[in-house]
């Protein structure tokens, strides 16, 4: 499934300021990049990363006074792991691949250990497995309002569940601490996300079951096989559309996200998605 | 119904320390006290408070290096105000007595205020009325795990409601913060419990509904018709057993409460207890 | 020294609301209401509460859909209680008055248990007396910015003194939750404030020193002359301007306070002030 | 200069139980392992991962009912960097090497966006290099408490800030997030300590500075030229000595840390030191 998608961002520089940008998709086996360009304006020299671990692409550059526009976009085409969920089991940690070990531990706005009785109370008793997660998601739909500007950007998911409300970012986090706090490994994942209104980057999570990483998104805001990969991380700390060290307005953000393919997804409300 | 308590308190001190107790049994119409006695030992001097708005009575000394024993004894008669609960309903702030106001603040153990959005999301679609307290008290009941040692005098309602573990203390927070979310006054009460095992000093709350403050103790430690009223105050802080300025060790605390009267008690499972 | 003081406030409200309105001066000795005027429009009924214990005085009414103009003014006339700076000492609690007693206890907004660490490591080395709730407001002055906007109706004293930027609230929150932890009684006062930039009401502190109530502005905004005070509590939960039940906007709030008499200040820089 | 290190850990296991273990020391360039071995007692299968990125190495167990014995001893030739403290200068952030950036983000543990506030009062003036890191480790050295048994597994830096008091893992934490929240790369490192009295695992910090990361310890209680490292993450909930799935309690641990070498050390006061 072929997907088109881009992000306008323009910023006016107080004085000369250091960006951080993580806007770019992630390229690997599920997601192929047919095309794909940046532009700054003014055209200034800027430095590439790419995080083994995780394919994460960040971009930095120190923008001159005055205007700076930044301009992606890339044609990308998705493919995706699919499977009954009935069949997906958790991982007891003497089975986890040691490398998902980083997503079990608490982080800055996922705060597992201080999460723990919350959660023992409320899941502990359920089936575990796929459908656990899931109960997770539909407790967070259930219990937490999404409210544009309910919650700011040190709004963590201890926050988030007693305030009950919050935006993806902190539906995210709250999906990521509550399956911590079951050992069950979770990582946060930024996304443009096909159908979402309005368009915006999106925040959804993975948890590690039966052998990968599946997608979750407790917001039901747009279909999951319509996401895009942008960042993976811990947790929002790690995965920053852009991090700015200086004097810095935003004026303008537009996300735009179309699908390419005529083909109409073929995802079975029993299946879980995978896109790593 | 009359009862027999009593307190025992064996502190060591260190260096001459101030002590204020709140041990004695409040006197007003619902409690009247037949006889009573307090003694020191060393037989020091003190001053007596007693507060006018709710009748706490407190006792301050400065106690000398060595040994310091407290003893209460007080023989009560209690008499409750007893209704169908069905007939209690919410009563609206524009209709509240003036002087409940206080009790729906915020205080230091019951941020009311951050406890917003859990209780709307839990507790506002019920039906109002001492219904809503009693599912409120359910809810804690079910959720909260009386657990010895699980927090500390620093514990309030906010974290207790994370947490999910508490003692009897952080059970009467955790209503009276509910409460008072739902702009329903709410207050804590020390008081000696009969039946309670093991015994100990007990904490409870209030709330105010129809034309009064009804007892409620989520807790389900011991009956509400064998509380004896010893302190009542917004949270914990204001009705602390002993306040103590110095360098103390409390050696041992033993507390004991009899029914002296033969009638068994009379309240039936849809009555309300007021006691004030 | 006579001030004419008066606010005016002006509500847009969506369906009728309950308001507790706390904007008139107490009138004691050391507060004389010479003229004093209080015009609602509409011109609705209203009941009104003067609390004993700190002569806090509470208007609350029901107001119906549309707009709700308060409008309040009153001529004051101030007197003060002026001593040495020097002869003022702190009062062990074996001597402080009971009924100081509910402000050395920690509250909503100034968590004094949770600022002994900090307050130990800070002041606790620094001569007892008034000078060392001098140097308490000194700290706050150097170390904590002034700024509109920073803090919101949840901050508390132990978040400011993390974020070290505030407003008059979190100053004085800030000042209170000190002293406490000194085992200094302190106080929250809101009050009308002669030459405050820009006009508002304002909050100050009072600690218990000698045999008195003390004023202090860690702000520095304002002479302590010029307080007229408004309400005493614990912290701001107890003396909002206006509690609200519904759903209300509040479209302009003017204060001004002027100075009837001639006669200039006579407070020498080495002098404490008192108003009760 | 050689050292020979070794920990002894014994447990008992109520029920089948996975460890994953941090206590093997880091093999690289400036710590060269000269003989090492790990003895499990009962002799049970194990996994083990090293980090790529920062050398870490975990071992993985499933320990039966029982008793588990883990001794771990290791000889080790360590080698630093020094160099003059005041030719070290910060890196602005549009230099810093982009693999550092993980190191500013806040953690779990090491709140830095929480921090902001504190350090631009106490910190932001200072002249910017080796010599504010120092700073910062005296500020902590003189304002907080080193106190076994202050803090908790949950105890973060901003706790730890108002609290005073701690150990040394909360000493590290706050120079992490107080060099975090001036754009200085922090992270945290688990030690064997030469002359730590009494023997433990100890923790230290990193603060990337010039063009490399330099060690840095608030406690000091132990010379940095003793450190062998054993763990870098970016707080502790990356390098826990052992991080349990299970019923288990530790009966006792036993670190030691012996110098083999003869020679003296030669790190001279104004000289920093670097281990990576």
């Amino acid at each position: 499934m072929k997907y088109k998608v881009g992000s306008d961002l323009v910023y006016t520089i107080d004085q000369p300021s250091t960006f951080i940008f993580n806007v770019q998709v992630v390229r690997n086996d599920f997601q192929k990049i047919i095309a794909e360009e940046l532009q700054l304006d003014p055209q200034i020299d800027f430095d590439e990363l790419t995080i083994d671990d995780n394919g994460n692409r960040y971009v930095r550059l120190v923008a001159p006074v005055g205007k700076l526009k930044v301009n992606y976009q890339a044609t990308v085409d998705l493919s995706h792991f699919l499977i009954d969920r009935k069949t997906i089991a958790e991982v007891p940690p003497a089975e986890l691949p040691m490398e998902t070990f980083q997503y079990l531990y608490p982080s800055r706005y996922c705060q597992s250990d201080m999460l723990f009785g919350l959660v023992q109370s409320e899941f502990n008793d359920l089936e575990p497995g796929y459908s656990r997660v899931a109960a997770i998601c539909d407790w967070i739909y259930d219990k937490v309002t999404y409210l544009s500007g309910s919650s700011d950007s040190q709004t963590s998911a201890y926050e988030t569940a007693m305030q009950r409300a919050g935006v993806c970012r902190d539906f995210a986090h709250l999906g990521v601490g509550f399956c911590r706090a079951l050992n069950i490994p979770a990582r946060f994942v930024s996304v443009y996300a096909y159908q979402l209104e309005p368009q915006d980057f999106h925040a959804v999570f993975e948890a590690y079951l039966g052998d990968r990483w599946y997608l979750f998104d407790a917001t039901r805001l747009a279909p999951k096989e319509g996401f895009i990969r942008v960042g993976t991380g811990r947790d929002a700390a790690d995965v920053s559309v852009a991090t700015i060290f200086g004097s810095v307005n935003l004026e303008t953000m537009n996300i735009f996200v179309d699908r390419v393919s005529e083909e109409k997804s073929s995802v079975n409300t029993d299946e879980a998605i995978a896109l790593a």
